[in-house]
């Protein structure tokens, strides 16, 4: 009886967590035009439209299909058309390909999710029927979602900014100026500690199992490294100095001729910053930096006579930071302002901080079965891990256990950089 | 006096064909999304908007520029976002970057065109102050958007064509069967001939100086190879047997993976074949083949034991022919039907003709000094010549003495296969 | 007094470990013919002239130019044609074009060696005046040296192995059946333990410093996976199942049109290995398996229900295992034979076992100073840790604390599978 | 009877003609080393070794396989690895791959050329009995056998070229000043006129059928254009004007960031050209520029108001020209010298002359059948042809009616220009 009530409960409280999830995707891609939802700028990029109608698809495949019998699809070639990497599920249209279609239109994607919106609706109101294992589901299709708003965020400003004219997303968003905020550091001892999710309550498969782990004494700054204190790496030569850089970092640099983070652009003799509120001023800004690559923050760090956190480093050190910050609820989509300020080390929110950590497997991790398995296991190779959340984030999606992942070159993701040091 | 009269005369013939010109443009557009115009699908193609913008970036910059003391560009950023490839006038936006462009869009496109188009109407209208060498670039501009008003219908095909929807154009074009074209060939007479423009009228530069040649005697098939044909060497194994290529065609197989037409599929067990009205059945279709490359052109004449014609022999054997055919203004935007029929040997509309000419320079030919210079001369190089017109050229831009170009690989344009011998 | 005598000492078994060292690479050059001295069949692969040469070019840079005043190069052009990687010391010649260069000739690099031997010699019989940063030098040098003979025999058979000749390196080392290893596991228990080497002997700087970590009871195999066990993994559809793979790994696989291990081919309706002997047969041979790279160890332990060791459990799993194997030295340059025997669990010899730890800085790690921290540390990105030397290995050159490294693709060293298990 | 004398006369004169064109390829390999012999520096060029060999393979194919019954092969492995391009014989190994290939080694290769030659000379001296249709194959390998002899030496400079180290083939042949040749132009009547072989003697199948062609009046300047005239091209800035240059030529110049001929370089703050003999000084050299691609000769030809000539205006032109000239058995195998004065307008030996014409089939040809048959033909797209021979032709080798070709970008042949003008 109480698991019943339990499960009422659950599927309430996912149902309401559901259409808060579908509305707010709509909601950011509110202030675009249909002709911006359909570029793909890069492969890594998605367009908007194709973001709106995976999240959709991940619903429709892992739910509808399993949980109502005889269930018709929306549109059968969708299966394929927005799959995006689930081997275990059929085929995918390629990746970098989704840059060429033009149909399903917006309105029509529009359509395909409000008619799976009603059905999964409609699922969850009859919850006390519904197994634990669809409102899992549920409930991961909806943090699924949420890693979809950061991309739909990041990925339009890639494309926005591919585009001479620098088309602003949302003119009201342009960031305006603000005072510093402290760098001193703080000191953490080391020793054994645990870190990881330790399961009862929502958390990717990667988060887990919780595990000690031995750390010597170390440091933290108090706050990510900011656009001015870069500058002054930039302006020492620091892009042309192989001695700065990981041997990958150096051949990166060279072979793209990068010279600076991926939106800045010498524009009328000044430094400037691409935004999603257009093109801002940079020089001397005290906001923190972002869209810098893991070779980028590596090499930053050796020349300040540092080095990045351990991901266990970071996770210990977070232990006692309010769970708040500057994420994309804020609606300022970009780094900064009081909704940093609301968290005192800035450990959260603002940008996704690099570790030194390669992603890999914690001690006892196996993937889960079945297609959903595919999540995360497979990816542990090749990729750092960041943490925090980033002003792009959803408030609801981070967890302190979070593990993001990205391969060392990429920077279209709010990414930025705490600095750690050994004691003694 | 009589000159002035002329002047005005010209200018008023010049003025409605542009209206004519620039409405043709946007009826093309007219069955399309705003998503579909900004798609490019492969380097070569553009999306719709760019060639609605280039063509109006034409006039902007080679006429109203000169033409207008003062002249207030519509944005100053589209002379480069608009540019395709004039060194002279400047910097030009990467070309096989177009489609990441999604601003201005469809819409700000439109009103881009209809604020050019009232400054050249306005100048046209005062006719009689007008310049020859500025109404010379109207009537090239005329010319130029014809070439991208066909461009408009093989690019969006393409476009469409690489969605697994297989989204029609506009589905009332989906060709029908008929009954086939005559077969046979005929002669024509070898010794000194005259081929090339002689002035007097709009030609593009590259179709001058009339000169003389000298031809063997040689015949011509009457009709354009047919999908039925085709099909043969298809089944016959055509596309594995490296005897039939040329070197350089059996590597583009090979490396490609070819083993048909472009828009050629296999479909639920029947051949069919994509066309702006959607998939279309080709088994046993009596069409002109369209879509190939010329490799495929070449290597389909060698196993049929004739070879291509040279243009000097296609256009010597086109005098007699009348200037009809089945153009894009019939608005069937596929070869056949009975647009066709009103050329008895077919030889013009329907397909371009691929000849085994190489595109080069006339006896005497030189370039013409300025931009406008750039237009034809500096693509003499690794493309052959296509002669007579395809269903999507429109019918006024079509001379006996029109040169079209592409490289050997190139077949997303309405291309078919005239087949040549030799006499005697 | 009692220094100097040291000093001395560490110059004479220096001087003793030097002509060894140099001797040793030029016997592994010997079965070649001049031309087999300069091809580079892949970007990773170096001629042997190369090694010889850039071996030679190490001492020449970092000891003579220090130790002689007024040194003149043995050739000025050779301090940019042999420089590896070290941007501290100067440009470099394209490592992918390596196999460009025919001169000098095979005869003159070995004139090359003798002229900078004789030097060094000189130096270390003058042993009291050499300073021990010198000493140090040559020490590191040696071990450069050790690290390029194993280099010499495995990229020699990569570029044998490209020739359909399969000429091999030496006939007299084609491999035989034996009878197989056991197969049992081994456990241990987990806690705090100490890795890393501890300093007071020569390490690379890779190695330190020593640190605590915290392990979970793990169990190892006793020996590595053989031919035979690995083939049930390929007949059983390994590498056709993208459930068993990395997702970067499933991409190489796919893009390769991979099916088997590096040398093994199909010969004659029967499974066959290229080896340093030739072709040579492998249906049910029992002999470790070797050349896979990360992504095929990883899957093959998922379809084998187990995992990679971490680095750490390896070293700790390692420590009681006497430091005997089947090295070099042995002169069978290929996995089996008597000399594994020699050590009961086989960590050490035979092949590389890779780990699935991330190739990265031990706690309070920093590269020196100098060119010569160019050695380790910029590489560490991307790669992951294997362990235990291979039968290309100079038995003097490994250590329990040893940490070798390449990226997840690389297959071309002998490198093989160890398998471990979580306890409980 | 007469007829059988002849067979026995013409059988006699090619195994003069055989011993020395195969002495004479030997005789240009005879300064390399054994290392030189093996490297492929770009897909074009072939190690000198594979050139041995090939040529060797060509008569062990076309003429022992098919006039000794039961001919054993020197080793079957040697069908695939020396095959060139012809699918009619069966398998090729990559060409690009030619220099993974250390074995069979020089000094087996020269065994196997030894093999062979006994085996050809056997047949040649029991010349009654030998078919013409074998005769014939000995004579195009003959020819072929000095195609590769040109080969021979373009490709070992290249190779020799790539290293820093600037190795000459032979120090003896460093080139020296001279006085420049006469600069003035002749001029020639147009008509009807006729080009290509007649037949009754050895040719290539694409120099016929003869054929008449209709020529305006043109001229041609006396002498090719000299190092002095072009470096008027590049210090005018001629590599930085699109204007000078074909959209293609244009691309290939930025994207390799050219500056200059192929062998130029600045050295010590002059303007050097690697030759066979070594650096050499070219400031002010009135030798004949070599080693520029088509789109460099036309490009400087536009820049100095000129052309290039069309094939039928160079052979219409060479008529009286005597067939001297600065060709390989001279030994100078570089543009100028007292070989060059031997011929007054320098049309043949010194440097092939680029014509402004795309490679094709004159009317009426045909690919002879059989595997020799893949000769010629397949390659007629995408070339250019040029005319009259270089100083590393063998003399014997060219013709009036010769069509060399290559690639719009290839100039690593001994390339130069001659300047073409329309009349009246």
């Amino acid at each position: 009886m109480g698991c019943t009530a339990t499960a009422t409960n659950r599927a309430e409280e996912l149902l309401l967590a559901f259409r808060e999830t579908r509305r707010f995707t709509e909601k950011l891609a509110s202030p675009l035009e249909p002709e911006d939802c359909v570029i793909q700028s890069m492969p890594d990029v998605s367009p908007t439209r194709w973001h709106m109608a995976h999240t959709t698809w991940f619903f429709e495949t892992f739910l509808l299909r399993d949980a109502i019998p005889g269930y018709v699809p929306h549109d059968p070639a969708y299966s394929v058309l927005f799959n995006s990497y689930y081997n275990g599920v059929g085929e995918q249209f390629p990746r970098d390909q989704r840059g060429f279609l033009s149909r399903p239109t917006v309105r029509q994607v529009l359509e395909y999710r409000r008619a799976v919106n009603e059905q999964v609706e409609d699922l969850l109101l009859r919850g006390d029927k519904l197994p634990d294992s669809l409102l899992d589901v549920v409930e991961i299709g909806i943090n699924h979602e949420q890693q979809h708003q950061e991309l739909i965020v990041t990925d339009i400003k890639h494309v926005l900014s591919c585009n001479p004219l620098l088309p602003a997303y949302d003119a009201a968003l342009l960031p305006r100026p603000e005072s510093p905020a402290p760098r001193g550091w703080t000191e953490f001892e080391g020793g054994v500690h645990e870190i990881g999710h330790e399961g009862g309550s929502f958390a990717f498969d990667n988060e887990g199992p919780r595990h000690k782990v031995y750390l010597e004494d170390f440091s933290l700054r108090n706050s990510p490294v900011t656009n001015r204190e870069y500058s002054e790496f930039v302006a020492d030569g620091g892009y042309r100095d192989p001695r700065h850089w990981l041997s990958a970092g150096w051949s990166w640099v060279k072979q793209a001729g990068l010279e600076r983070p991926l939106y800045w652009r010498r524009h009328e003799g000044k430094m400037r910053e691409f935004t999603l509120g257009g093109l801002a001023d940079i020089c001397g800004s005290d906001l923190p930096l972002c869209h810098v690559s893991y070779f980028e923050a590596d090499a930053y760090a050796r020349w300040a006579g540092a080095r990045l956190p351990t991901e266990a480093e970071w996770e210990t050190a977070a232990l006692p930071a309010p769970l708040l910050g500057n994420f994309a609820d804020v609606g300022r989509l970009h780094p900064g302002g009081s909704g940093s300020a609301a968290s005192p080390t800035r450990m959260f929110g603002d940008v996704w901080e690099w570790t030194q950590s390669a992603y890999d497997a914690y001690p006892g991790y196996s993937a889960p079965s079945g297609a959903l398995g595919e999540y995360n296991g497979k990816f542990m190779c090749g990729q750092f891990v960041l943490r925090g959340g980033s002003c792009a984030t959803p408030a609801g999606h981070i967890r302190r256990t979070y593990r993001n992942f990205f391969p060392p070159d990429a920077r279209w993701q709010f990414s930025g950089i705490r600095l750690a040091k050994q004691l003694g």
